[in-house]
């Protein structure tokens, strides 16, 4: 019985005339409308959204002067430091794959994920000198490699041809890049841990980063400028699009070198941390330490936990020390915490 | 330079394939997830979020056993009833348009929408019946009316086939309604004022709705739960797609036939009303009503306002009051508030 209504006919449904859905235009707009805000600290550094701005577009910029673009990955091989926050919007912007390692792993698995995701670029953290150096061994093509000179970190060597902060200094700050045309285009490569075998690339799209980078506000009632301490790695699920959220929020990313609980509970101390995530480990961890390192914390904290439903020892140590927890549970595949126990105000 | 990394092949681009962005979705949610909670208040009657569901797909089936489905139109004459609410609902469920109408136009210029929406049911509260009557004697086409026979009305007639409470009953709760196979379908028709000559058309889509839904909460940092008093109109751009965010949020509405002091202030208070939207002619009345009405409203009440920037004495008016408010801009054509000025802390 269903007529055609005139209206129905006239949408536009090609993907080509609408501006895509991607996480990359929340950097835009922060920069634009909270320049001065602090969008990372690391250590005694700051960073404003409008540097991170400049950064990030230095950094594609550089990129797109090797000639890496749309259908090309760019691996990450680092902590929660500013280079790897960039990452996740300078790799993006030129059209490129961001493929962040996991910094746990052995030489042989970083080689089988460097070859099987054609990455030409390689950035990489000091830190992991050793084990960089004993993977490019086995990967045949050639990769350009840019090293992470971190003051914070500990040891290790420049293997590449470029440093990072030289790197993105010979960039254009202005570099006029581009949403991608299409917003199912890839934005990012993880790989599975490969329990089952060979790790399994998972590839993610500007749309879907988008919405779960959303989906978090939504989910954790996230306020706007929350500050955020990086307890997760950025190297899993893309730090479950966190830093994504972080821009749309105009919040403050807090880097982390090293899980350890003495640093998380100055940095919360020292930066009002309003929020954390992290597996039961890192909680466990938190609960368990001497009561001393917590003291002068004042503020409420949001935690957020993944993994299966946490014991109830992880519940009710969080909560003794003033947190409000989240649980959460989640999948590479489907870009990190795909669900939420819901908690009901009675 | 670029090469095609395999992954990027793999993206699978049909909209077939994918979940419609639609926010019927969070209805389903809301109910699954927060049944009990209060989803509508309406003078003494509370309906949960398990109700409310039930109620929708009573109100698709029963339109559905018209033979309304994709392609229709569904027009509602009401002010901000739960059968309002309902509708936004009930009719995209269906696949169906909904045209809601703005309660103070004539019958001229009603008619004129009926005709050029090719609106195939009316919905249509009894205080309306007036110019409704009037309208549908210029209407050349025979559409169904179904009445909204609200004990809480001034007055009217009863027009049409079917009460609007007998009409879902006959209804299925358990309907097996579809998200749309593509979120560009429409979900909504408005029409723009007219000014200029007839009023224009403004077909929204799922795609749309569900992301100003969303944005919404984002710009507005919306905790979970909110109670949203209606003083802004439904058929006003849906709401600023309000209907929709407060399911994402498992929220409260707190139904408003007329727009006056009194009962805002009273509603505000009983409820605990968290939020609320108007133009600025509602702010201006809530300032300069008599002091008492207020008496007794211990909680901060947030306020979005909308358009051109608000004088000076409504920002401070408000701000005497405990009132936060947040400033919007927006149009007909772009879902309601699509900018926001961006308040900073300092």
């Amino acid at each position: 019985m269903s007529h055609v209504n005139p209206y129905r006919t006239g949408l536009d449904r090609n993907p080509a005339n609408h501006v895509a859905l991607s996480p990359l235009s929340f950097l835009a707009r922060a920069a634009e409308v909270y320049p001065q805000r602090t969008a990372v600290i690391h250590g005694g550094r700051r960073l404003t959204w409008a540097q991170t701005y400049q950064r990030c577009r230095r950094l594609a910029s550089a990129l797109a002067g090797l000639g890496i673009g749309s259908g090309d990955t760019v691996a990450v091989m680092a902590p929660n430091v500013p280079a790897m926050f960039e990452a996740h919007y300078g790799v993006p912007m030129t059209g490129a794959v961001l493929n962040t390692l996991n910094t746990r792993l052995d030489a042989e698995t970083i080689a089988f994920m460097l070859t099987h995701g054609e990455a030409r670029v390689l950035i990489t953290d000091r830190e992991y000198s050793a084990t960089i150096a004993n993977a490019l061994r086995q990967v045949e093509r050639k990769l350009l490699v840019i090293d992470i000179d971190d003051p914070l970190a500990a040891g290790g060597e420049l293997l590449g041809e470029a440093e990072y902060e030289n790197f993105i200094a010979g960039g254009d700050p202005e570099f006029d890049w581009k949403l991608p045309e299409d917003e199912w285009d890839a934005i990012a490569l993880s790989y599975t841990s490969g329990t089952t075998g060979n790790p399994k690339g998972v590839v993610t799209h500007h749309r879907g980063a988008y919405l779960n980078a959303i989906s978090n506000i939504v989910t954790w009632a996230m306020p706007h400028f929350p500050v955020y301490l990086w307890t997760l790695p950025m190297f899993h699920c893309n730090g479950w699009c966190f830093p994504w959220t972080l821009a749309a929020l105009a919040g403050t990313s807090v880097c982390l070198r090293r899980v350890e609980a003495a640093p998380i509970f100055d940095l919360i101390r020292r930066h009002k941390v309003t929020h954390f995530c992290g597996a039961p480990v890192v909680h466990n961890m938190l609960i368990n330490a001497p009561a001393q390192l917590r003291a002068g914390i004042e503020h409420v904290v949001s935690a957020m936990v993944a993994g299966a439903s946490p014991p109830q020892s992880i519940i009710e140590g969080m909560e003794r020390m003033g947190v409000d927890l989240t649980h959460v549970y989640g999948l590479t595949e489907v870009y990190g915490p795909a669900s939420v126990c819901a908690k009901h105000p009675e």
